[in-house]
C-alpha cells in the first residue's frame, strides 16, 4: 500500500478556472449518467466465476467428508472439512475457528449482544451492566462497525490510521488507564477504506499493550485477508498468535467471510479466536442455534477444494478488479495529480480507494457527484456519527461497476473535487 | 388431536410381574439395539425428498422474479417470490412477512436479545434494565424455549396445556396484575409435544386478555403449521389478525420455518408480526446483517413453485411419517393399554408424542431405556429447568429412525414403563 502525499502543486490559480469548471460540470450533467460507488458489492462478472456453485452440491450428494448428512440439524462448529480450506488461509488451528451463517456483521454484532447481555471471558460484568464504554475506532473506517457501536450506546474514540495501521501508540494511551474504553476495530488487511495492512510491529503492540479493563477485545475484521489486487499476495500480522505469546490469548477475535470470494449475501462466515473465546462465543450460539446451513458449506468446500482453489479463485477476481482500480489511479492522477486538491489511496488489495479533498469540500463534493448522477458512499461516512471533523474524506468503491462506467465516474468526481475547491479558493 | 384418558386398568398386578418384566428387560438388554428417540429431526428419507434443491437454482439462474440478482448483497425482508408462497400458507399480508436465515430458533433468540438490549415497542425499558421479567410457558412444552428464557434469566412461569392449546384462564390469571410477565411461548399447531392444536377461542382470550405489562408479547412458534399427519389439515387460529381486531396488534410474533419441509439447517426461517414489530425488528437487523441468503431462498421458490407445491410435499413427508406415529400408538396400545400405567397423545400432526407414565418413573423409564440402548430425551426435558414436578412425562421423537427401528424401540419403552411401574407398585 502506498498513500502518495498531498501533492503541493498551484492551488490558487483554481479560482479562475472556476467559470470553465461550471461549464464542464453543467455538461456532465447533461450526460444523464446513472452510476454507483457507494458500496464495495462485487460486480456480476465476479459473481460469475462462482457460477457452478449454483448446482453444487448436485443431486445424492449430501454428506461431507467425515461421513455427516449436511441436510440434517447439527454441527454448531461449522463443516470440518470447510474449516480446514480456511484455517489454513486464516493460518489459525481448526479448532479455533467457526464456520458459521451468511455475514460476519453477524458475528461482529453479536459478539456485541453476548458481550453487553452476559460479558465476555474475564468481565467483572456484563458490559450493558457498565456506566460506559468506549471502542477506539481508528479513522478512516468502516461505517457498519460504527452502526454496530452505535446500536449498543458505546462511545467510539478515534485515533488516525497509518500505512501499518491503526496508529498503536495513541491506541495505547486512549487504553492504558481508561477502564472504559473496551474494545478496538481493526480491518487488518487492505483496510476499509485506506488499504492499509497491519505491520507485525504494530500488531505487536496492539495485542502487548497494558490495558486498564480486563476485558478489552480487538475486533480483527479480516475481510479482504485473500482480497490482492497485485502479485504481493501480502499477509497482516498473525494476532491471534501474537496475542497468546504476548500472554493476553483472549485479546483478538477475527472475523473473515466468503462474501467478496464466492457471492456477497450467500457465503460463509467465520470466528477465529482463543479457546476461551470460541467456547464463550458456542455457549451463546448453541442457545440461538442448532447449527449453521451445512448444505451451503458443503457447497464452498467441493467448489474450491483446498487453500490452494481459493487462492486460484481470488486471482480471477483479482483480473476483474485490478483494472478497476488501475483506472481510479490513472484518472485521478491525470485530472488532479499536480493541483495539490486531493490525494488518494493506491490500494494493494481490498474493496476501496480513500479519496481525501479539500477540507470543507467533501460533502460538497458527493452532492456535486449526486447532482451529475454518480452515487457517491456520503462525506463522514468513514467516520464515527457520519462526522468527519475535517469534511475530507470520500470513500470510493469502484468494485461493481463495469470498467466503463468507473473510468466515466472518476473523471466527473474529478470534476466535483476540482469544482468544489475553486468554489472554496 | 386426541388425548386417552388416563387408562383405569388393574395396576395392583403389577408388582407381582416384577420377576417377569426384569427377565424381560434383561432379554432387552441382550439385543445390543442403538436406537434414538430423542429429536424432531426429519429422516433421512425425508430429507431426499427435496433432493432436487442439491442442483439448484442450477448454473445461470441468479436472478429471482423481480430481476434482482440474488447472490449480491441486500434484501434485508428476504425474496418476495418465497415471501409471497410462505404468506399464503401461514395466512399473513406479505408485507409482514420476513424470510431469514436458516433458523427460526434464531429469530425467536433474536427477539429476546433486541428486547432485553433495547425493548420492543410500548415498552418502557429495554427488559434488561426491569429487575424481574417472567414469561408464561405451558408444559410440556418445547426445552429450547426454556433454553432461551434461562439464558436472559426469564422466570419461567408455567400453565397447564390442554387438547385447546395452553389453558388460557390461567395464562389471563398470570398476566392480568403482574407487569414483570412480559410473554408467553405458544406451539400453535400440532404442538411440541403434545400435538394439542389452539382453537379460536383460546386464541382470542390471549389476544384480547388484559395485560398489566403494556408491552406483553406472545411468541406465536408455528413450527409445525403445514406439518400434517392426516388428511384432516387443520390450521391453528390466526393470532396476528385475532390480535389486531382485538386492539392490541403488536401483541403477538409468529415464527416459522422450512426446517421440517426441506432440510433441517438449510431452510428458511420467517418472522411475522405487525407492522410496527416488524419495523422495530428491521430496525435492529439492519445493524446486524445485511440480507439473508437470497440465493438459498430462490433455490426454495424454485423448487417448491407455490404454496400448492409445499402442501403437495408436505403430504409426501406424511407418508413416511404416519405410519411412524401409527406405530408408536398401537405398540404403546398394545403393550400399555389395559393396564393403567401410561397415556400418550396420539397427534394428528408434528413431530412428538408425550407420553405420561406413573408419576415418579419418568426418569427411571428414561434410565432403563439408556441401559436397553434406546436414547430418549432426559426426563423432565419438557419442563422449565428441567423439571418435572410429577416426573411423569416423557416426549418420544419418533420421525428419525426407520419404521422397523420404532417399533423395536417402542416396545422396549413399553417394556420399560412396565419395569418401572411394578418397581414402585
Amino acid at each position: 500500500m502506498s498513500i502518495p502525499a498531498p501533492s503541493s502543486g498551484p492551488r490558487t490559480d483554481l479560482a479562475d478556472q472556476l467559470p470553465a469548471l461550471r461549464e464542464q460540470y453543467a455538461a456532465l450533467t447533461e450526460l444523464g449518467l446513472r452510476l454507483d460507488l457507494t458500496r464495495g458489492k462485487p460486480s456480476a462478472q465476479q459473481l460469475d466465476l462462482a457460477e457452478p456453485m449454483l448446482a453444487l452440491p448436485g443431486e445424492g450428494v449430501h454428506t461431507d467428508a467425515d461421513g455427516v448428512d449436511v441436510r440434517n440439524y447439527g454441527g454448531l462448529d461449522g463443516l470440518p472439512q470447510l474449516r480446514r480450506i480456511f484455517a489454513e488461509l486464516l493460518d489459525v488451528p481448526v479448532d479455533q475457528l467457526l464456520a458459521l451463517g451468511n455475514a460476519s456483521l453477524t458475528l461482529m454484532h453479536d459478539t456485541f449482544a453476548y458481550a453487553f447481555l452476559w460479558g465476555p471471558p474475564g468481565s467483572p460484568r456484563p458490559w450493558g451492566r457498565e456506566e460506559k464504554v468506549k471502542v477506539v475506532c481508528p479513522v478512516p473506517g468502516y461505517d457498519r462497525h460504527f452502526s454496530v457501536c452505535e446500536a449498543f450506546g458505546v462511545e467510539m474514540v478515534t485515533v488516525p490510521m497509518t500505512p501499518d495501521g491503526p496508529d498503536a501508540e495513541a491506541v495505547a494511551a486512549l487504553v492504558a488507564d481508561d477502564p472504559t474504553v473496551k474494545g478496538l476495530w481493526v480491518v487488518p488487511t487492505y483496510a476499509n477504506p485506506d488499504g492499509a495492512v497491519v505491520s507485525e510491529a504494530v500488531a505487536r503492540r496492539l495485542v502487548s499493550m497494558p490495558t486498564a479493563a480486563p476485558d478489552f477485545r480487538i475486533l480483527w475484521d479480516n475481510a479482504y485477508a485473500v482480497h490482492h489486487l497485485t502479485g504481493d499476495e501480502v499477509k497482516s500480522a498473525n494476532a491471534i498468535d501474537l496475542a497468546a505469546a504476548a500472554g493476553n490469548p483472549d485479546r483478538v477475535l477475527m472475523y473473515a467471510s466468503t462474501s467478496k470470494i464466492s457471492w456477497a449475501g450467500a457465503g460463509v462466515a467465520f470466528l477465529a479466536s482463543s479457546p476461551a473465546n470460541i467456547a464463550w462465543y458456542k455457549s451463546h450460539l448453541s442457545v440461538q442455534s442448532i447449527g449453521p446451513d451445512k448444505v451451503n458449506q458443503l457447497r464452498h468446500a467441493l467448489f474450491f477444494g483446498s487453500a490452494g482453489g481459493v487462492r486460484a479463485h481470488m486471482r480471477k477476481h483479482r483480473d476483474i478488479l485490478a483494472p478497476k482500480f488501475d483506472a481510479v489511479n490513472r484518472i485521478l492522477t491525470q485530472r488532479l495529480g499536480d493541483l495539490g486538491v486531493a490525494h488518494w489511496t493506491v490500494p494493494q488489495g481490498g474493496y476501496f480507494v480513500s479519496l481525501d479533498v479539500v477540507p470543507g469540500t467533501a460533502a460538497r463534493v458527493v452532492e456535486l457527484a449526486k447532482g451529475a448522477g454518480i452515487a457517491l458512499t456520503p462525506a463522514g461516512s468513514t467516520h464515527p456519527y457520519g462526522k468527519d471533523p475535517l469534511d475530507a474524506n470520500i470513500r470510493l468503491a469502484p468494485s461493481m461497476p463495469p470498467l466503463a462506467e468507473v473510468e466515466q465516474a472518476m473523471d466527473a468526481v474529478a470534476t466535483c473535487v476540482l469544482l468544489a475547491a475553486a468554489e472554496r479558493a
